[in-house]
């Protein structure tokens, strides 16, 4: 044991975070050291709160500290539109956009066969009981263009084809500022297949 | 604002750290959402007791939560001989080496007259205050090999002169492991300069 125990327990717990290996570790402890105290007592105060007071929307599954969310209860959002997606964190990417004004549907996952992840284990059910009262008119699904959100698009589209709502998918294509020399094939291809009269 | 207060909070802590942009910091805070209560709780503790209960240890400078630090109060090190370096985790990275058995005098920097930062504004007075008693008979050099750790050295080793105590730099030259056709040339140059007799 090289160091004293705070800073080891301080290491430690940054070790545990995702991409953060025993050397950013202990860079990040000492720099922590050298911070000021009332931000070091901030940075503790916000990890338990975001921990404590952060729960997921009951009805659309974002993540929120009041529930329903701000989404959810905001009036002046159209009631008749679901974007379904994968994670809270797109919620937050459609968001910046600006652009839409409907609701979301979190799944939170996407079909895994490999992972042994059904619909069942992600939140489709919860999707198909706010369909019951007849308001959603148009379902965007927007899963991840991996295998697992087109599986997941392609059975919820499936599974919900006899209630007539409209279905849509978002568009493949090439990414904004993208390269066409760099583009992969299957990217390439989705562009091409998506072409549009100008 | 896209996220509920809690998580944005959480976020702006995490940008505080080094090298952590805001992609990361949105990644690393729904990480610790996912994270159970108690690893997250002992995060937090573990920033709040780093910060409180650590400190640096009143005779070498090493960081520590006893004064003096377990390497000055051990009586089995050798008290003749101090090693100089910039900063607590050099003495982490020298201890890993198990075969220094002396004592260590931490800087906490480099004489940098770009940055203004002149013998006065690290821990050079003190260094000369444990040379007072004549126990030390060896000081080794191990700042940094770059300009301002050679200059610091430099002078270090000019300021003792007339103390007639030994000193020593640490030596230059190809990392073990290392290249010899990706080594630049001052490190090649200093290692052709310090080569030894077989």
């Amino acid at each position: 044991m090289h160091y004293p125990e705070p800073i080891s327990k301080l290491i430690d717990s940054f070790m545990k975070l995702p991409g953060i290996g025993p050397k950013t570790a202990v860079r990040l402890a000492f720099f922590v050291l050298n911070m000021k105290e009332d931000v070091v007592l901030d940075f503790a105060k916000a990890l338990v709160n975001a921990k404590r007071n952060l729960t997921y929307c009951s009805t659309c599954g974002h993540i929120t500290d009041q529930d329903p969310c701000y989404i959810c209860e905001d009036e002046r959002r159209d009631k008749t539109i679901i974007c379904v997606i994968q994670d809270p964190k797109d919620v937050i990417a459609m968001e910046k956009m600006k652009e839409y004004n409907g609701q979301y549907h979190v799944l939170h996952g996407a079909i895994s066969p490999m992972d042994g992840i059904g619909p069942e284990d992600i939140k489709i059910p919860e999707l198909l009981k706010r369909l019951q009262d007849d308001t959603v008119q148009e379902i965007i699904l927007a899963t991840n263009p991996n295998i697992e959100g087109e599986a997941t698009a392609m059975y919820i589209s499936r599974l919900l084809k006899p209630t007539g709502i409209r279905m849509t998918r978002i568009a493949h294509g090439l990414p904004v500022g993208g390269d066409l020399e760099y583009a992969d094939e299957v990217t390439l291809s989705k562009a091409m297949q998506g072409r549009r009269e100008l």
